[in-house]
């Protein structure tokens, strides 16, 4: 195993032995150390200090179902604290099976303007991986689904792809990394915090895998190992979220958007409300039911990389049936769709379609739309002008330069005083007034406003490993900070976190998670071990954080959540500052 | 004496008693505590819960030389921490004749867009100030060069005038608050923090005083005024910097120009030189020989304010002989000259003049041009192109609001690297690389980066109060500490820091100072506690500031000052994080 270090200031590369340290580390625990103890603080985001770090999870590339994620960490142009963005493809796994624990894009060209490209593959006679760098200006300046498809011709054999889009050329704090799926569509982001123009700031414009010939990931254990894939994937198979023809391989993720408006917290129009009239039409049933129509036949859902038993990723197809947009999640369809009251699928996945083209980040992108709405850029509803709108942060005028930077960037830029961020990162799908412990953790995880940080959504609307009351902010300090730990283990393992549907529920997922990171490194960690492990990583994320100068101050919701009381329940968020602070001073 | 507050949310007044705590507090330091104590820390700056608080200094409205100031003060838009901007104005002396200690601007009206004025007076038949509330919505969208003339028009009495331009109602981060001069333009500005918007967001768009028949300020004990006043006045007029015909009077700020080129320490072309050829074309001695051409007769500077001996002010004609702008002080003329590689004095004119129209900063407005240009928004030295950007804040435009936003936002929105801030404000026309002690003053100042705040070019580079190797860090952190307590005590007497030059090197001027505010308040202060209640203001100001999320990491230059060296001297900043940290440590 690697660390494999690309410098970008002179296009070298170097392969290191892994540091003992970080031998049974994976994807965000490994970022987030690589980060901690590699990045000042104080660095600027696009300088050349700044560091893009790639770790594939702790199991990734093994036979493990569900675990082609890829944690892609550095300082964020965005929150301007740690970033840790992950994304399941087979580009994750093509990096495992190269023996490749972390590869770290370090440096800057001194010259400007000029992009290149990397073609990492196995070499067989040395018995190690060979990089190569090219020009790649020819690829820049375009769409995604311009320039996948030349790379895919350019290289005979068997590739993945990441890289950045326009956003990422443009510096905007909304561009994300984007990533092969398995159509080889430019579509898996690791999207959040801007780490996109991270890459783009090092003049990497793309990182091609070719894996053949390469050893794959070895197993300390596989007798070990492969009892617990049975019990991770029992309990995938059985479980009613993640089982085939189950909720998210029949609706996808967008299966929400009915559960969250019906639980009044389905953010619609910038935040306004908890409820949004139009928001069945754009519904998970509604995706469903519109490709029955347009198809002619039933369509369930794909994965979006080898092994995934879940398979939630959906496409969206026009009505002549052609493919219009994979894949519209029920973030993208939330933020494009109630949160900018737009109830039509169509518009919605034309904009879906143009992130991914771009390389935008759909939340932030849809949070920044609801705030122009706001600021009466273009009026709520309006699909088309809506449309337009990424199209110019697609062409890089002032006005998409505006809304490239950001939800509070745009929100500043008009005078706004509600703005849904944290940590100047916006906030996704669950409003926090009707969901105390999801707004615990937007407020305190190191990530800046993040369900997948520490996603109480689970017991406080889908009675998954427990139930809570969501309206009520009582315990949900704790909640939020187990979630949290239990979290950060999961997004270094490499498994998508959608197994904690199934985990949560069945105990003997979460013993088999922990028995296939065991057989894999050689550890013996006990599922108690999970939530130390997570709390050790978050401890380091957050004293980066520190460093950087994010303060305890920034725990906390936007000022005007906590005088806007948000209907249909209007309340407010309530939950104490000091139950904010309990959450990082007890871990 | 009183403090008064305008409601705005239902546009009514209150008269209340000083507070016993407050009864000796005055400019700064009555802002700055009002601010602490009343303001959450956390709220949003342009919500309904910042306030806004205007209070003349100790001193200001007596017959005290060069004592017109007024301090506003808030939370900034801006930096996010507290502000306190101060301005020379007739507004400060009917302000404090009308014995109103300070006016505090709160709330915020719920219903949309209707902006308001306010006519405050001296109600002789109460023997109390009365205010009254008038539409505004006449006003709204309009230079202030159209506006200012038709207010004086409304009103038959003598008034004096404060308010905000087109970048308050936008909602700018630089947005001042403008102040009439004796010539009744729209000249005078407490410029830095975005203070205009939350003027505007408050609605309120004018503050009208008419002082006709006021009290004036009580004098505990009038010889000893006139004791300190005669010491004060000695040293101003005998000092070579202050006196009459002297380098202030005959040069204006601008004087600086030719002397800063010469340390190379003059910003230049967005802080990547500190010398710029074309320094000389726009020093202060240009803009003397200029106007003598134009006009055919030397022309001496005139006082922003009655009572000043100073009188620095200038203005700049055209070749017809016709006024052009006033005032061209040393920082608007480098930050939109030099800074932008601009060295036509005609072109740096016509910017300062739209600037004081559309009621914009003019340090902040130059550093962002120099972004600007750095991005390649506009070319460096093209001044016609540079007021087409001005322009475009003016209407509003998405690149206007970009601009408006500020010098770190437009940075941010272009992706850049080399932004010339601290704690999101704008650096002024000194570069710290080439002057250490300036450096320190910008990086640790609860106001983001400021000159004034802390002024140790004096020492540094003019050998006033000392002297010291602007390119050495050694003593510098003790040095600024001084001057930033010094410089709080005198934004608080109502005294222009002006001053300082004449009273660092005359110590009879300096106990001046302090007689004529014990004079005024029957107080018993030593020339001693000038330090010690300067570091108390400074305390508040650092406690909101931390309350607000702005913690040391903050107090830090750009990184990119830390490893691109600086020509001539070509150096970096240097100066030790501990020695930054010892600053307000040693507090």
């Amino acid at each position: 195993m690697w660390i494999l270090r690309l410098n970008m200031t002179d296009r070298t590369y170097r392969l290191e032995e892994v540091p003992a340290a970080y031998k049974n580390l994976g994807g965000r625990g490994l970022t987030s150390t690589m980060v901690y103890e590699e990045v000042s603080p104080l660095a600027h985001p696009l300088g050349p200090n700044n560091k893009l770090v790639f770790a594939p999870g702790m199991i990734t590339g093994t036979p493990a179902s569900t675990s082609a994620r890829v944690s892609v960490g550095g300082k964020s142009p965005l929150t301007g604290g740690i970033k840790e963005a992950n994304a399941g493809s087979s580009w994750a796994q093509f990096l495992a099976t190269m023996q490749i624990k972390a590869m770290v894009v370090e440096g800057q060209p001194k010259e400007k303007g000029k992009y290149w490209m990397v073609h990492l593959a196995w070499d067989a006679d040395k018995g190690k991986p060979k990089v190569d760098f090219f020009p790649a200006d020819e690829y820049v300046g375009k769409d995604l689904f311009e320039t996948f498809p030349k790379i895919y011709d350019r290289f005979s054999g068997r590739i993945a792809i990441a890289g950045c889009g326009l956003a990422g050329e443009y510096g905007y704090a909304n561009s994300g990394i984007v990533f092969n799926d398995l159509a080889k569509r430019p579509t898996r982001y690791a999207g959040r915090g801007g780490l996109g123009s991270v890459l783009a700031s090092k003049k990497l414009k793309f990182i091609v895998l070719e894996n053949k010939g390469a050893p794959g990931v070895s197993i300390v254990d596989r007798a070990l190992f492969d009892q617990g894939k049975k019990k991770m994937d029992e309990a995938l198979r059985s479980h009613d979220v993640t089982k085939p023809k189950g909720a998210l391989n029949s609706y996808g993720t967008a299966v929400l958007i009915n559960i969250m408006n019906e639980a009044g917290g389905l953010p619609t129009r910038n935040f306004s409300s908890g409820r949004f009239e139009g928001a069945a039409k754009t519904a998970g049933e509604a995706i469903f039911e519109g490709n029955k129509e347009r198809l002619g036949k039933e369509l369930y859902n794909h994965a979006c990389s080898p092994g995934c038993i879940i398979q939630c990723s959906n496409t969206w197809h026009k009505p002549d049936g052609k493919e219009h947009a994979s894949c519209v999640e029920y973030e993208s369809d939330w933020a494009l769709g109630a949160n900018c009251g737009i109830d039509n699928l169509d518009d919605i996945a034309e904009m879906v379609h143009l992130c991914n083209a771009y390389g935008l980040d759909t939340i932030e992108a849809g949070t920044t739309l609801g705030v122009a709405m706001e600021a009466g850029v273009v009026p709520f509803g309006d699909g088309k002008k809506a449309i337009g709108l990424v199209q110019e942060m697609g062409k890089g005028t002032p006005l998409g330069r505006i809304l490239g930077a950001g939800t509070e960037f745009t929100g500043k830029a008009y005078g706004l005083t509600r703005i849904p961020t944290v940590k100047r990162q916006s906030m996704p799908a669950y409003e926090p007034r009707a969901v105390k412990g999801i707004g615990i953790t937007y407020a305190t995880t190191t990530m800046g406003a993040d369900h997948t940080a520490g996603y109480t959504i689970a017991p406080e609307i889908l009675s998954v490993g427990g139930k809570a009351d969501p309206l009520s902010p009582e315990g949900k300090a704790a909640l939020s900070r187990a979630f949290q730990a239990t979290t950060a283990f999961i997004d270094s393992s490499g498994h998508c976190l959608f197994i904690a549907f199934a985990i949560l529920d069945i105990a003997t997922g979460y013993e088999g998670m922990v028995e296939e990171c065991n057989g894999v490194l050689g550890t013996s960690w006990k599922t108690d071990d999970v939530v130390k492990i997570g709390a050790e990583i978050l401890r380091k994320e957050r004293a980066f954080n520190e460093a950087a100068g994010i303060s305890k101050a920034e725990d906390r919701m936007p000022e005007f959540m906590k005088y806007e009381p948000l209907p249909p329940h209007n309340q407010v968020f309530d939950v104490p500052d000091s139950a904010l602070d309990s959450v990082y001073g007890e871990l």
